[in-house]
């Protein structure tokens, strides 16, 4: 019968002691009840209260038969929560007198979270991959494998750098699919973490500028701004990046040669030549971010710079605009002079959950990467041909996941038109530090195929009634 | 005929081009072989050729008609290499002229891997929980299903701060089992990343020095120092820390209230009340890292300071004391005001990945979580036990994964004769800034239950040959 009682108690247990049924002046709902022993039970109800100023401080409780008595539990169970809560400090307890609260309670107002952003109907942004082929199946299976066939010792604390198998998996994969020289291989949570690392390194060395991109991608910009570095914009023509136009006394440059990012040029030889010319006059680093640089679709991808003179380049990549950003997984590839500074510069730096970098591992090794990588090749460029034909006045090379749209109408209107019709496309100005002529970033990685036809029908209303504004 | 040739070529194709056999005087192996399309295996070969310095600037190619009887390939094929090594700049070609190599090789040489360490035979070393007990197939099958349900766009960048899910499940496992007030719950890779992340918010706010805990664990001292912060040691006693001992003019602190680390004490109740005073007073913040709370044997954990007071507080927490530190998730729950300097402080700060976050909630949803901390609370405890029984003069409070061992002779010495014999125990003063009296810090998360009695029996002849020194 008592075990029934308690066992309904324990789903429901409330009490109200009431001032007429205590002498002790206080009148308090304790909703005892939920998960854990009674003696946790009471305890988290009363610092409840005391916390959301139910009991004040200097409020005398009832001695622990009295209030076992009231919640018909045993002595035990009170005596154990006020001791937990004389730990805690929000109880005192003096011999010969009551157990008093003896803490004020600060209340905490609640924060709204954050709204999540739902997802536009027809989304043209760039920067995503095509996040509904993401190779789930596949990838469970990589995570299980490297689950079940991880010596206990890989649980540990991640190695700086990287587990060992990623690092020679994807040395050899650079090698061979980037023309990279891969020495030194470390593995980041993505492209803009690799940045943090090597500026915080540029930083203590001495270096406080570096060059960039304009327009460029700005979570590059502000992972090298956060780590104390200025950016110095230098402009892109159709060659890619004006070397000439690194201004003297900079010593380091953030590039996206393989495909611009958003021009969607591709860095000229003459430039890629400038370009190494100039590290070595100025004593300069190329930190090359290698974005996009799996999808090209009338030649193979232009190899790495970094392949030409590692001593000079720092190489980023990671799997974000491959697989998904949401796997958290990148590399670089550092001149073995900066390996010791970058880790001087970055003593806590943790590399990513060890499962997934084995999982990695695993997914390349069985070529289920490059099988996947074909396939995505393939979905994109008919993507891409579809935008092209379907749009005049588009640029960009044939590779990656975006084009430029260059408008003879405002930027803004059309994005404004657009959005209001469930289409989500990016302005170039949101790239550029100063405005300069209109222009769309088209992203297709992320874009639903069956929708395609529908978000250009969207898109080119959008251009049409904004040109008659 | 043709096709079984090229079958056999495309496994050990390597042509020699002597002297002899050219007109343009140099002698070179190209391994033309490994993955790809033909063009692209010349490409890689004739790429190396030029990095290794084998072919030097300069150097004429043969005509692509040439080269490609020499290879028995299609001129096309060679064409394509041609081309494809001009873009990338190791190649200039003019009309009427040979193909010209335009590039100085740079000996990229080897830098030797990074040695990865041994596990001991006996590891009575702090830090890590059980990693052989880690449950792999529970945590495959959270993964899986993290995988098969998560919405496609749970697979775009992560959020800011964490998965909602994840911070919702976390607030109510702190509320529940910690004692905490959970507002604002953020996802960090661990409590390191969570200290990094306030302390570079407290350094832009002009706040320049941080007391902490001497001894201390040395990693979140790192972090604080990385975000430019200066550490003033404040010494721990019997009640842990010294708050009087805070100086003026510091308005930040770093604790480990539940279970000090490494000198095992808990923060008494008056020096709960103290730091919070001091807080107040002094508008101070106390960065809260509730270290191995999770684990008391004699009683309830005591609830988390921050539960005290939210707005005076950060809590830090991860799994890497209880699950293991390869799964990089930590947690911090901020008080509302600082939210924004935060964010503001750490612009490319990046959540965990995401099938990991999704894979700790599902893990603490269904109640995964707590069955294994049950479990492992009973092998801790016994461990425990076993030292403290075999062992005089231990202390640290009967919780957690650590004790001290005090010793009346050198601690260096135990360490090295206990390491000759395979067992790795820790200096207490590796968590000091200056010696102290001497002692171990015994860690029992990580030890194999059967080799327990064997790695106290190689301690205790360390302690009697270390006596007689």
């Amino acid at each position: 019968m008592k075990t029934t009682l308690w066992a309904i108690g324990l789903a429901v247990w409330s009490i109200r002691v009431t001032r007429s049924q205590t002498n002790l002046g206080w009148d308090v709902l304790l909703d005892v009840s939920g998960q854990g022993a009674r003696h946790e039970q009471l305890a988290r109800a009363l610092r409840k209260a005391i916390r959301d100023g139910v009991l004040g401080q200097g409020t005398a409780l009832p001695p622990s038969r009295k209030l076992a008595d009231d919640l018909s539990c045993s002595r035990w169970v009170v005596t154990q929560a006020y001791a937990q809560l004389v730990a805690e400090g929000y109880l005192v307890a003096r011999t010969g007198s009551a157990t008093r609260v003896s803490w004020s309670g600060v209340s905490d107002r609640s924060v709204p979270p954050l709204p999540v952003p739902m997802p536009p109907r027809y989304d043209l942004a760039p920067g995503l991959p095509d996040l509904r082929a993401f190779p789930r199946q596949r990838w469970a299976d990589a995570l299980r494998e490297a689950l079940s066939s991880a010596p206990y010792t890989d649980l540990g604390v991640p190695v700086r750098g990287g587990h060992p198998r990623l690092r020679a998996v994807l040395a050899e994969y650079l090698r061979r699919c980037r023309g990279a020289a891969t020495e030194d291989v470390w593995i980041s949570a993505g492209v803009c973490s690799g940045v943090t690392l090597v500026s915080r390194a540029l930083h203590a060395a001495g270096i406080t500028q570096i060059a960039m991109e304009e327009p460029g991608w700005q979570r590059v910009r502000q992972a090298a701004e956060g780590a104390g570095l200025t950016v110095i914009s230098v402009p892109v023509d159709a060659e890619g990046l004006c070397v000439d136009q690194i201004p003297d006394g900079v010593r380091a440059v953030i590039v996206t040669p393989a495909h611009q990012f958003p021009s969607g040029v591709v860095l000229s030889p003459a430039r890629r030549a400038a370009l190494l010319a100039w590290a070595r006059t100025a004593d300069g680093l190329i930190l090359e971010d290698d974005y996009d640089a799996e999808f090209r679709y009338d030649r193979s991808p232009v190899g790495t710079v970094q392949g030409m003179d590692p001593r000079r380049v720092v190489l980023f990549g990671s799997v974000s605009k491959t697989l998904s950003p949401a796997l958290g997984i990148g590399w670089c590839v550092i001149p073995p002079q900066w390996t010791q500074a970058i880790r001087a510069a970055n003593p806590v730096a943790a590399a990513p959950p060890v499962l997934d970098q084995l999982a990695l591992a695993i997914f390349i090794e069985q070529g289920a990467y490059d099988r996947y990588l074909r396939a995505a090749r393939l979905r994109y460029r008919s993507r891409r041909d579809t935008l092209v034909s379907a749009l005049a006045n588009v640029s960009g090379a044939a590779a990656g996941l975006h084009l430029l749209l260059h408008l003879d109408c405002d930027a803004a209107a059309v994005v404004q038109r657009a959005a209001a019709n469930g289409l989500k496309v990016v302005d170039l100005d949101y790239y550029r530090t100063t405005p300069g002529d209109p222009a769309l970033v088209l992203g297709y990685g992320n874009t639903a195929d069956s929708s395609l036809p529908e978000a250009i029908d969207v898109l080119k209303a959008a251009l049409r009634a904004s040109r008659h504004d």
